[in-house]
């Protein structure tokens, strides 16, 4: 094929400009076993690392070397490998399917669609559909059975676009026109008519290839612009090797089953509707069961520590959100203004934070050291303009109600309150069986310039968090440079019961907002300071740890949480009048209880229970309305036999008064 | 003067043109010891009452008969007594200032600002001061003091927009120009220099006015738009007995003394900040917790009464309010469109009322009959563009958290669901110590043109609220033609510590929403079915009822919602200690209790207690201290002796869970 030809040219071009050996010649000379497992290489240039790996062909010039990326390298190597295979994908696409265009085709690191995927835009209307992904899959294997090389080939610019427009892919002469320099970079596989326009790098050869799998079809359009060109985007994924693709694939199908969209629906727990719009949540009953126990729990447990709760309203005249500086710097994540029917002067906005609403409370008297901390929390529900694509569930909604706080305090105050919010997180995080990791971020070591505050406040509150987290004896990373520009933070990351990791609870200094609303306070010298503010979630919020819970637990709450605890079974309609006894002695023991008196068979009562995984079945036929007992039949351990009603009760009491995730 | 003149010559011009006796003549041939009480006339024509009541001068035509209008007829005597009494003003004010501009004077009947008011125009730029309003007061008692007649003269319009030029009352000309028919009314007071344009009717002589009392001056506007001339509305209130009057102000002072607003500040129990906005509430730690506490309480009453809770977003897309005809009907008490930032045809609005939300979750799934009925409770914060001059403290903002729900049932279970929230309206207005009043609002017994829905589901519903009364056996007023367009509904008033009345909760039959979002369940019958939908509200919103309750306790809230409970007092620092002891044994037993420690004298520690309004002061001394006990002071009944900790425990914990009223 004529681009082949062009490519081996180049190729050869760019080796005679050179002087050097290639990485790989480089990296066997190092270590003949590690060169072996090269995917491609890290390029150092006079050496400092740079960003990014190049082609095992690339010929090493002066000053630089090389050192090889291999499948133990991380997420870099992983790029480089999906990549390539994105390639792959793309030219068994266009061995089987001639005249199809190209869209691009990128590697994806962590995203629960896959590892990789390819746009495609099929000759005369044709489309995709599922049947034929095994098919595809197939000659992707035969292409890496047949090891074949990646090309890297390059030209001027106008050459590139005239090969493509040749090619019959303007999209591709379209992002050349965009985004190239004056060279062009494109890779070919060998023995295949695919040619794109890339940066690189690749793999050296399609045998590298160790385990692919296709995944899905979804509809795209060209550059995500809805009046563009429509085109068909095929997800999959790649790994080095099957045992890791075999583990992902499991855990995705695990993922799936706990999608807490699909478990939402199933167990009624929430829904959107299109009427109100995307991002904003309904709560269902079930849903806003579990809402308030956790509200409950919360409620005891910050009254019992000292905190004090506030009620703010989720509109405000933009004035207050000029004077926090949200209107200057976050524009983008408001919704749009309202303006006020009175005067046209005054704009309302929905909030996106707390914050300002509760230094107002904390300006609306004059306050002394004797009054500090005062520890304002709220279930405050903030908007922010997400766009409409990128809403997912509960995960990422556009209405969200933060469990939200702001701690005013001294700086001598600093270091207990900070303990005292480490042992509240490690309390409720406990609460509902979650590992967390600790992160505490600070600023970059040297370069002070985009952190707002002087050295002397900053100095003091990372000490501070320091010594807080070392007092209460977590263990934490610290994460150079990643504080908010308005002070040093400590992040929480849980990790949940398949293994992944969810970024929740945190702890943040600010200095910025306490300055630029002027709050102070009247120290013991009887002179007005600035109050130490600190912003502090411990769920973030209640939508979206809702979302992470109903995965964590795949819908089956733990007792205390359970929206229905027991539901009573009798096994015919002759026990219905004492499954209603029993229900209703459990109720007014405070237990939340229902009894199922339809003239179903006990099997499907059983299963339906199952179904909305309701944590005990009491199952009463009759042996148990003649001794007063409860047969009881746990969602996870079946049949454990029969106990009073009494026994049962004390039981389930004893299970939600220590919040027990086991029954 | 010549008004006086021209008024006597039309005056006779009037009684010439007819032929019968004067409404006061007749009246005295009825009954002489009536007609001398009476201050206006009831007009009947053809055997039909008039809306309208005439002076008692009123030439009686054929076919009509009038009745006496005497103290004792309610507010439409005093509408006219007052009405007069601010003629009575104008003319004295005149008397006192001349040149002074007239603008309105109408009467109030329920205003705590007063019974009465007149708007003003100085003369050369001065103003009135409340110094000057004792002097007035005397001149209006002269004025009664000289028993001088009320005239009504009557001529064309053309002339009575001259004579008002000739007089300089270039605002009484725009009046006129605007309201009057082709005839024009006017008013005199003999032997003053006022007239007025006006339609009467006014008592026939100012004898007849027993008690006055003038009150307050305010700024005001020409017909309340800040453009025209700025006016001074001189506020006053007249009874027709000094032991009213007497009474009246009596319970004004009161009211002033619980005023919501100073108490809120004083207490520290809600505020409202200036870069907000007016009429949005931030609630304090002390008031938020009241809410807390109110909100626990409703929690699991509601739960207990087997609804369930929800929760929806603050804001939607419009078309949620477009298929609710609130957008078309609604539109002035809607805040201003926020337009989408992604697609210019989409608006969101923040929500004025719960209830289209309610209907998504209802609508998620299909309903079957077995499913009903379904309760929806929700603290849905609700946003109405009130205009800012209105607003009113707690009373009338504009975000409020109503306690919302809506009820979903078949027409067989509505009496039992009107039933349960008549039992719930009573449970929660006995635990906050109100007497409470119930009307049904009906349809006008014949007209039904202006309510929507069949006839038979009216008539359906009205019976099931008559027989849910009936059947709850709760005496109730029946008010023709003041049910909602949309269906019949109970309204409730309760009465306060110092007898005002407030409206409050409200139990609602809809039958426009469900047709309107088609909402359904599947009968019996195996065919879908319209529910009937009912709204209920008990507090009516969090705010609002706050706002009363802090007026109906004067601040001092019964144990049960007391943000602190008790306040531990040392009688020097020697026992600060014993004093934390016995703050942390009470708060560890669920007690909401404070130490005192400051360095203050005891007296001033129990004062400051005092203006808390907190129920328990435990007072420890050197006794105290020896033998465990506290020394409880009563907030009402002052000292009451020396008990254990433990026993005082009991006791709170007894006056919590019984919600008492009183210690």
């Amino acid at each position: 094929m004529s681009e082949t030809a062009v490519n081996a040219e180049q190729v050869n071009q760019q080796s005679s400009n050179s002087s050097g050996l290639s990485a790989l010649e480089i990296l066997k000379q190092q270590d003949r076993e590690s060169a072996k497992r090269a995917i491609a290489a890290r390029l150092y240039q006079h050496g400092v690392r740079q960003e990014e790996p190049v082609d095992l062909s690339y010929v090493v010039r002066e000053g630089e070397s090389v050192e090889p990326l291999t499948p133990e390298s991380g997420n870099d190597a992983l790029e480089v490998y999906r990549h390539s295979t994105a390639h792959l994908l793309a030219a068994a696409v266009l061995d089987l399917y001639p005249g199809t265009k190209l869209g691009i085709g990128p590697a994806l690191l962590d995203d629960p669609k896959g590892g990789f995927f390819y746009d495609f835009q099929r000759a005369g209307g044709e489309r995709f559909t599922p049947e034929d992904l095994p098919k595809i899959e197939k000659r992707m294997k035969d292409l890496i059975k047949r090891n074949l090389e990646y090309r890297r080939v390059e030209m001027p610019k106008a050459e590139a676009e005239k090969k493509f427009a040749e090619m019959g892919e303007p999209l591709k002469c379209e992002l050349i026109e965009e985004k190239a320099g004056a060279q062009v970079s494109c890779y070919t596989i060998e023995g295949t008519p695919f040619v794109d326009f890339c940066l690189g790098p690749h793999i050296p050869s399609t045998g590298k290839i160790k385990a692919i799998k296709l995944l899905s079809i979804a509809g795209a359009h060209w550059k995500g612009d809805e009046s563009r060109e429509q085109m068909q985007r095929i997800y999959g994924t790649s790994f080095f090797s099957q045992e890791e693709l075999d583990e992902w694939i499991r855990q995705k199908e695990e993922a799936e089953k706990r999608d807490h969209r699909r478990l939402g629906q199933e167990l009624d727990l929430f829904s959107f509707s299109d009427a109100i719009g995307p991002g904003l949540v309904l709560w269902h009953p079930n849903g806003a069961l579990i809402r308030k126990v956790i509200e409950q729990f919360l409620n005891e447990e910050l009254y019992r520590r000292g905190y004090s709760f506030v009620n703010t309203p989720h509109v405000t005249q933009s004035e207050l959100f000029r004077i926090s500086g949200h209107l200057e710097n976050y524009q983008e994540g408001l919704y749009p203004p309202m303006t006020d029917k009175e005067n046209e002067q005054i704009e309302y906005r929905m909030k996106p934070m707390n914050c300002p609403f509760h230094i107002q409370i904390y300006k609306s008297r004059q306050r002394s050291y004797r009054d500090l901390p005062q520890r304002y929390a709220e279930y405050g529900m903030v908007y922010r303009y997400e766009r409409s694509g990128v809403t997912h569930g509960l995960m990422r909604a556009r209405g969200f109600t933060q469990d939200d706080a702001h701690l005013f305090c001294t700086p001598e105050q600093l270091v207990s309150e900070v303990v005292a919010c480490l042992d509240l997180v490690d309390f409720v995080m406990k609460a509902f069986g979650f590992e967390y990791k600790a992160e505490l971020s600070v600023r970059h070591p040297t370069d002070h310039s985009k952190y707002l505050g002087s050295d002397e406040v900053w100095t003091m509150a990372e000490d501070a968090l320091t010594k807080a987290l070392n007092e209460y004896g977590l263990p934490y990373a610290r994460m150079e440079d990643e504080a908010a520009f308005y002070g040093p933070k400590i992040d929480f990351k849980v990790v949940d019961a398949i293994k992944r990791t969810w970024q929740l609870s945190t702890i943040q200094c600010d200095f910025n907002l306490p300055q630029r609303f002027g709050i102070e306070y009247i120290g013991s010298d009887n002179k007005p300071h600035q109050p130490i503010m600190v912003h502090r979630a411990i769920l973030g919020s209640f939508e979206r740890f809702f979302g992470i819970l109903i995965e964590h637990y795949a819908g089956a709450f733990p007792v205390w949480l359970a929206p229905v605890q027991a539901i009573v079974l009798p096994i015919s309609d002759r026990f219905n009048e004492r499954a209603v006894e029993v229900e209703r002695q459990l109720q007014s023991e405070g237990h939340r209880v229902q009894a199922d008196l339809r003239s179903e068979k006990i099997g499907a009562k059983i299963r339906d229970a199952q179904l909305k995984k309701i944590p005990f079945m009491l199952v009463i036929g009759e042996r148990e309305a003649e001794s007063g007992a409860v047969a009881v039949r746990d969602r996870v351990k079946g049949d454990t036999g029969a106990v009073s009603v009494a026994e049962f009760s004390a039981r389930l009491k004893e299970l939600v008064g220590t919040r027990a995730l086991q029954t």
